[in-house]
């Protein structure tokens, strides 16, 4: 299980086919491994050995892929660097696990130049992009021109493929050592969990650095897809690849789904071609799914969860599971276990509880991360006799569909009484008054926590905190009601789409420290 | 990876499902995994060691699922044995590959009992049926019911799963040892490669001491379908399941598909069930197609090709490629290679050809067999350098289809010319008279071998020999038309439905020494 055998296989089956398209450049399976095999012998001769950690800074783009299969190529291990975070950040992601070569392309060599000051591992900076490299920089461009391919290094197995850095929402990145066989055998699951349209043209518009865009990369090239790639979501980019490129496959975040869908100019495009809407990070709300069964007729929806640490997927909720003669409640649920995942659901001392009952999700099977970079504490934590403990929040029920009700560290303890916040979500959402709403907890004399919702409204329209929480009476037990609410435009959402709680909480937690599940 | 996960999953997701449907016994997954857990514990306290084989003689049936299963949890290996072979045969692959305990069902009580004289490794007879045992073997079910379950061997990954012996058509069979790696990707990525229908109930017919019926059995635990399994391929037995079961999967050989649409009582029975059928051994031809998709309209048909060493499919033609708007030629292939194959094509030196060049199809990838078996001269024979050679005679297009053109045993040399049977075949079989025919090389004076051909008629048909060369010559080289014709009423079938050439050869050959390839 090496995950350069798709390049080999292209080469054998449809050379001249087209491998990816990034705005004006478009390239060929032939000339896309030709690129990987030079920038491959370019990183060798830069000092990588078998092993290897290489990092990468930029958007979206078709060298992003290259650089991914060139590390592999290479016998090396990426490390995808996180664009939202600071220098410092970078820096401390860079030197957790070694890397000493980093590329970056031309929209962040001032933040990889900057490493040079603050990053004690880092050796060698890279330009892959347009144009001349800065100073201080090889050009990985003009490198490639006069360099020999090399052969494929053809690490695969238990070989380490990529160290993902993940945890930014709370306390220090950690690096998720996954292996070739675990991604291999993991995007061969999704692939076939989320039944494909024929001969598909794939639509990259997720983060490359999140293992979601870099799942969905491999997903297709597995299957020698053309796929275009988009620097990063932008509605109106989104449109014309679709209709440019007769895209039939995407992943995206509902958020997304929903400022597509909702774009002014959506229907002077033609979107006919979109067969699969593949989505996570969320459930869908079924007021989004109508309006998008009506504005994109012709696509199925399969809901993908999961985390890094689990290469990404574990639980998909079929497109079948999406009609409207299916039980409404299922939509809300993130589906069944992917053939390759085992998932139960353990109480705080791992034991299994019975369905229906809500504790931590946890999986088991050839998706299994090694464990975390350099943290055999924290790899210990959460990795016991082959299960990997989550962290999410969630209950199964009969039929074997996994409900995730919250991280669990977003769970608000009031009053002695644990207030999930997707089911307070949940009830707040129902209102039509509703766009986007997050609960959370924070801190109250009387009752520890107190639950509070944060809510952004439909431009247009009105509506009272009164209103909102005689509303959730309606629908949910009196306690796990909001008893505070505030109206704001946006909430601040991560790369990946999901919501960004703790920046909510941090103004009312100022100073204190909050006690966690 | 291990061949057991998904009884983990079935206990955890869905217990109370259907697992097994076998004549009037079904069973939920939860008695199937007790049962399952039970057999184990009798194996094991039968003398079976981890890694130990043991041999399975039956027909289908939910007991020979249980079989298979019993075997892994008790960290055993199965050798599912040849139905069809002489006691002799029998004893030679218990001998081969030292397995000292055989399960044998009702019906194959006498050959079981004979092993006793025959084989020198065997130790253990177990009677695994209906009905109390024959004397001098234990009895599986009255020994179930007293053993309590074991827990799991969790043998998986390159641990040894099965050794299945291949190879019967030409010389002594060989142990084909496959590992739980092997069978676990190869299941996953061919459940991928034709996409499933959803919540599909499975019929299977397939023999399952053949890789082709267990590699269906695992394909549906996998995704934890249940399946309605028939003693043997019978047209009614077929037509009443699909009826009966609403099975919505299955596979079979063409030669079985043209038996079950054409059979007087077809029209009797709803057979509106069946959305995909799997076929191998052979291309369809476009008039059963129309045919079948005449009788069957909701169906699609997938073509996938494979052998044992191969766990077993490397290429799949899926269901778009059967559409009337698709070129009729790639009909004729059997696909592309599936996404965990590389698949190649090369010369008697192992150097790969040009495309459109017919040579040896080679393969490589996480589905290419440990080895043969104690045959560390065979296996190096076919296995070089991670390429496992096929034997089968093909070429590649540009676009990677793969066309299998004949076994390369099977090829003609007449006149210092090689013939490949299958493209004389193809020709012939475009009469609308022909029903089946197969082409093979006989002892000619002049020529060396002459291409001769073996014809069954359409019911009520006539032609002549002259007119079937005569049509031949409109359509391919003259050297490659055949010289002799032979009208039989049928041809030998393998259990697999492959045509047995080598008994149509014997004849001409008898007491002399072919020349192969």
């Amino acid at each position: 299980m090496e995950l350069t055998q798709p390049l080999h296989k292209a080469l054998q089956e449809r050379p001249r086919a087209t491998a990816l398209v990034c705005g004006a450049r478009r390239s060929d399976f032939a000339t896309f491994v030709d690129r990987v095999a030079r920038l491959a012998s370019v990183l060798q001769s830069l000092g990588l050995a078998p092993g290897d950690r290489v990092g990468m800074l930029g958007l979206n783009s078709d060298r992003y892929v290259e650089y991914l299969y060139a590390t592999w190529w290479a016998g090396g291990v990426i490390n995808p660097v996180n664009i939202r975070w600071s220098p410092r950040e970078v820096a401390y992601s860079l030197d957790d696990c070694d890397t000493r070569i980093l590329l970056a392309d031309g929209h962040f060599g001032a933040v990889a130049a900057a490493q040079r000051e603050l990053s004690t591992s880092l050796k060698t900076l890279v330009h892959f992009g347009d144009g001349p490299a800065p100073e201080g920089m090889h050009d990985a461009e003009a490198l490639m021109a006069h360099t020999a391919p090399m052969a494929d290094a053809r690490r695969g197995g238990a070989d380490l493929a990529a160290v993902m850095y993940t945890g930014g929402t709370t306390g220090l990145p950690k690096g998720v050592m996954l292996s070739h066989g675990n991604l291999y055998v993991s995007q061969l699951c999704t692939n076939m969990a989320a039944a494909r349209p024929d001969e598909s043209v794939g639509l990259n518009m997720a983060p490359m650095f999140h293992v979601g865009g870099t799942g969905l990369t491999l997903q297709l090239m597995m299957r020698l897809c053309k796929q275009v790639i988009i620097p990063a979501f932008d509605e109106l980019a989104v449109l014309q690849a679709l209709q440019a490129e007769r895209c039939s496959e995407t992943f995206m975040v509902p958020t997304m789904l929903k400022r597509l869908i909702e774009h002014p100019r959506f229907a002077e495009f033609d979107t006919s071609s979109l067969q699969l809407v593949l989505y996570g990070a969320a459930p869908i709300d079924d007021a989004l799914l109508l309006q998008a069964l009506d504005k994109l007729p012709q696509a199925r929806f399969c809901q993908l969860y999961g985390m890094t640490e689990l290469s990404p997927v574990i639980t998909a909720l079929p497109a079948w599971c999406h009609a409207s003669d299916q039980p409404a409640h299922r939509r809300r649920s993130a589906g069944r276990p992917v053939p390759i995942a085992q998932v139960r659901i353990v109480d705080a001392e791992g034991r299994p509880v019975p369905n229906g009952t809500v504790g931590e999700i946890a999986a088991r099977g050839p998706m299994v991360m090694q464990g975390y970079w350099n943290k055999p504490g924290q790899t210990a934590e959460v990795l016991r006799d082959g299960w990997m403990h989550t962290g999410d929040g969630g209950r199964m029920d009969d039929d074997g569909f996994v409900y995730v009700v919250d991280r669990l560290k977003d769970m608000v303890v009031t009053g002695g009484e644990n207030v999930y916040s997707a089911e307070v979500e949940n009830a707040i959402t129902q209102l039509p008054q509703v766009s986007m709403c997050a609960v959370v907890g924070v801190p109250d004399e009387r009752w520890g926590e107190r639950v509070h919702a944060v809510v952004v409204l439909r431009a247009g329209e009105v509506l009272t905190a009164d209103d909102l929480i005689a509303h959730c009476r309606t629908q949910i037990a009196g306690y796990k009601c909001p008893r505070s609410v505030e109206f704001v435009d946006a909430i601040p959402l991560s790369p990946a789409g999901k919501m960004l709680k703790y920046k909510l909480r941090e103004a009312h937690w100022a100073g204190r420290e909050r006690r966690v599940g």
